[in-house]
């Protein structure tokens, strides 16, 4: 397809992108780790190769069960993930992670520590962990953790859990474009870690009191049911269960992972589940914006474009006025390619 | 332009939206404050009138300095934040503050109760101060908090404060969208607040040692020019200065004024600064993306678009093949209206 991208795409067994691209989504599907840690680093860099590699995996996805996993900061995710990635694999369940960092919005390197503890599932093919750095990505940092959900999905995992801290909007919808969105408390946090509890409760199939063996625990679970239950001053959308579980000694976790499987099978009951549409609308929303601005930025238009928007820039003109004159322009170019 | 948008745009006093919003965007910039109100709630929810009056009020915009505030939580954005406004009243500059709440996703309301601090100059022309919900704004938040920027800037304010908490990748991104981006950090803060810290780092033109009272406020400040200054393993495309100040005595924030004029200065030397550029980008982006959002969903192509998606819910087709088919569809559908 985009043929010569580059000196080394000449010849040679690996090929054009679209054959490399090719080979690496077979490796993945047949088991290949590496290929697999290839394709993630592919899909977070949005190179021409993801785009070739989604196009063959996308059509063997849509088996796995997408979870999403969120909390304020100090909830205890990555025990709760460590706790429900031991259960699956007890129950002959495989699970992959998209673990997202609140990482440097430029150099992006991953930042926290707690990765690390998952490593002793590096043994395991049945497990697979991926942290993803949360600095800018085209169309979304959702849109990206899903995507790395579908390369995941297609390589045959049963459950991938996409884990976020819950304090960003950005973050908050990585969560919360999973097929289920399981929101993690504690007893007795500060006040600011209330506010960010509303917000996420929102979102919130499952909601798991961690800790559950410290006092406060019931008593936060009563107090959220009743919360939840009641019929409040807004519709809500979700009425979401709420469970106790103590990740560290793994209490409430077999639980968890019933109310998942619960959640999976009454939102399949439809035929297309609200959170897959979106989830689509979403990925498709990313691909047409990338599209655009590539052609935006481009040998044909990037000089109309770059003036454009240093009109915008001194004032000269307004964003809705430039930006229906790059649509125009964008139309006007084509043309051809539609005409023939 | 947009004719007959309801009953009510038929006739009366009020006219169309273009009409309505000329009245409300003239009488914004003669000082209304209701009406640059009404205004910002437009902004923030997208409606057509908002588009009307940024049309008028653009060009008329361009003179204030856009500041970003941001930093972690417990780091005193807020008492800064009113100390800035009270140094710059005390010099006669106006001032309008953009804070973005770290609230709901979905209701949007304000949990937080420290802006009520901000009441006390109700009473001051001179200073407005405008919560924005954090919650999903389509385009982005950066888009939307720079546009409502856009409107202090045209109705005459001297300085924009554009503050939000620094955890989570969009609510950095609106700080980092302003002229100059002020980091606030406060001595001995937890380890969790020190991954945030190194990543907000990087986005900072002005870090500001808050707490300056506090033993560990001198060294912070040290460590941080030490390490700033430093070769380091990545180049550094900002070198921020770093000052100390206590926001709740005063201290140090005339010294932390005079760096944003020198900031100011330094940045409009070049003809189109960098920040104003990336400003303009993500303003045309985000009117792109909604005007080929609004025609997917409208009457010609809600169908075809619905059906496109579907088939990407069920794996039946990918989000490229159709984002293509899509863009297609808009090529199809834009031909007669370009070929008159």
């Amino acid at each position: 397809m985009t043929a010569g991208t580059g000196a080394s795409g000449a010849a040679g067994p690996a090929g054009s992108p679209a054959d490399r691209a090719a080979v690496l989504a077979d490796a993945a599907r047949a088991g290949d780790r590496r290929a697999l840690a290839r394709l993630l680093t592919a899909v977070e860099n949005h190179t021409p190769l993801a785009e070739h590699a989604l196009r063959r995996l996308y059509p063997q996805a849509g088996h796995a069960h997408l979870v999403g996993i969120t909390g304020p900061p100090g909830a205890g995710k990555s025990t709760l993930v460590a706790a429900l990635i031991a259960e699956l694999r007890a129950r002959g369940r495989t699970v992959a992670v998209v673990a997202v960092d609140p990482s440097s919005p430029i150099t992006g390197g991953a930042l926290l520590g707690d990765r690390v503890r998952m490593q002793s599932y590096a043994a395991d093919d049945g497990v697979f962990i991926r942290s993803m750095a949360s600095r800018g990505h085209a169309g979304g940092l959702a849109a990206t953790s899903t995507t790395a959900a579908v390369v995941f999905d297609a390589a045959g995992f049963d459950v991938v859990l996409l884990e976020t801290v819950g304090t960003g909007q950005s973050e908050v919808e990585v969560a919360a474009a999973a097929d289920t969105t399981v929101v993690l408390e504690a007893p007795e946090m500060g006040d600011e870690v209330q506010a960010i509890k509303a917000g996420l409760l929102e979102v919130a199939d499952i909601v798991v009191v961690n800790k559950g063996d410290r006092p406060g625990a019931q008593r936060t679970a009563a107090q959220l049911r009743a919360m939840l239950s009641g019929g409040g001053e807004h519709s809500r959308s979700k009425r979401p269960e709420i469970l106790v579980a103590t990740a560290v000694t793994g209490e409430g976790v077999p639980e968890l992972l019933a109310a998942l499987d619960r959640h999976r099978a009454a939102a399949t009951l439809g035929e297309a589940p609200a959170a897959r549409r979106a989830r689509a609308a979403a990925q498709v929303r990313a691909v047409l914006v990338e599209r655009l601005w590539d052609r935006l930025a481009g040998p044909v238009l990037a000089e109309v474009t770059a003036q454009t928007l240093d009109a915008v820039a001194r004032h000269d003109t307004d964003p809705y006025a430039a930006a229906d004159a790059l649509l125009a322009a964008l139309a006007r170019q084509e043309l051809p390619q539609e005409a023939s």
